[in-house]
């Protein structure tokens, strides 16, 4: 089981909330709407999906990379390296 | 009208394939997946949505700071600071 | 001359004041600071970058980019297209 | 000690070289290079920067979480939420 099991209905709600601001930003599309007021929505929309990011990677280590390290140092490492790498993914995007 | 105007239903596309993203999203927290493959695509959705933006910035400068500033220094100026102002929401989200 | 000419001092006092925040990490790695607050120092370097960058940015836009545009629609649009692009490795960065 | 120790010597030479690039950023400036090509920099150093932030944020997961953890779970939680804490203060840097 993934790390978030237990909030599984929390993120999903989040989810479905970035899924309606994303049908919002194609209204505002579609209405026209002034190009900064789009691109201040967009920066919300980006700010709410990486809020579930983070979400997701403090139960990853609170869970996963912590059993991991007591299965074995090795296994912890992995792990670890694993969840820096994904970071680095989220800074870059 | 606003700067994106001839390219619309390009990012109403675009838009309409991030909504399916974050359903895809949706699907993959519903399954269990691991993590750290969440992540990885929470990363691959924010990229494609800071793309539409970049793009609607693109055009912003191109049509509306340009057309603004022909039409005064200041007008040109409050344009610019605005977009910048933009730019700087999208690097701190 | 590039856009930033009439401001090229402030630029210089901030980018020092970079430098010494830059020697100031070394410091705090030198007294085996806790990592944390090592962390919370390179997110305000990075922070006060990006303003330097977002403050060329403005300039850019406000004098090189017009310019070109008043020169040919051509030469504007191969400005805006490099703006974005700089902006674009910002956000990446 | 913090969790980069043992790497202390290779965060300095990282951090050095930073400084240098700043110094060289201070250089662009006074030479009038081209906006676009001091922002293309100061991307570079960002990154620098960031990769340094990636690398120590690797080691105090690897160490100090993973210490907090085995004493208690209570301390390995702060610890985790410390950690996720500064990460959100990287993204929005």
């Amino acid at each position: 089981m993934p790390g978030y099991t237990i909030s599984k209905g929390d993120y999903l709600k989040r989810l479905r909330r970035v899924e309606g601001q994303v049908r919002g930003l194609q209204r505002l599309i579609e209405d026209d709407t002034y190009c900064i007021d789009v691109l201040t929505q967009i920066s919300s929309v980006t700010k709410a999906l990486q809020a579930v990011g983070l979400g997701l990677l403090d139960e990853h280590i609170r869970h996963c990379v912590r059993d991991a390290a007591q299965s074995s140092a090795r296994d912890g490492d992995e792990k670890v390296a694993e969840a820096v790498a994904a970071v680095e993914r989220l800074l870059r995007s």
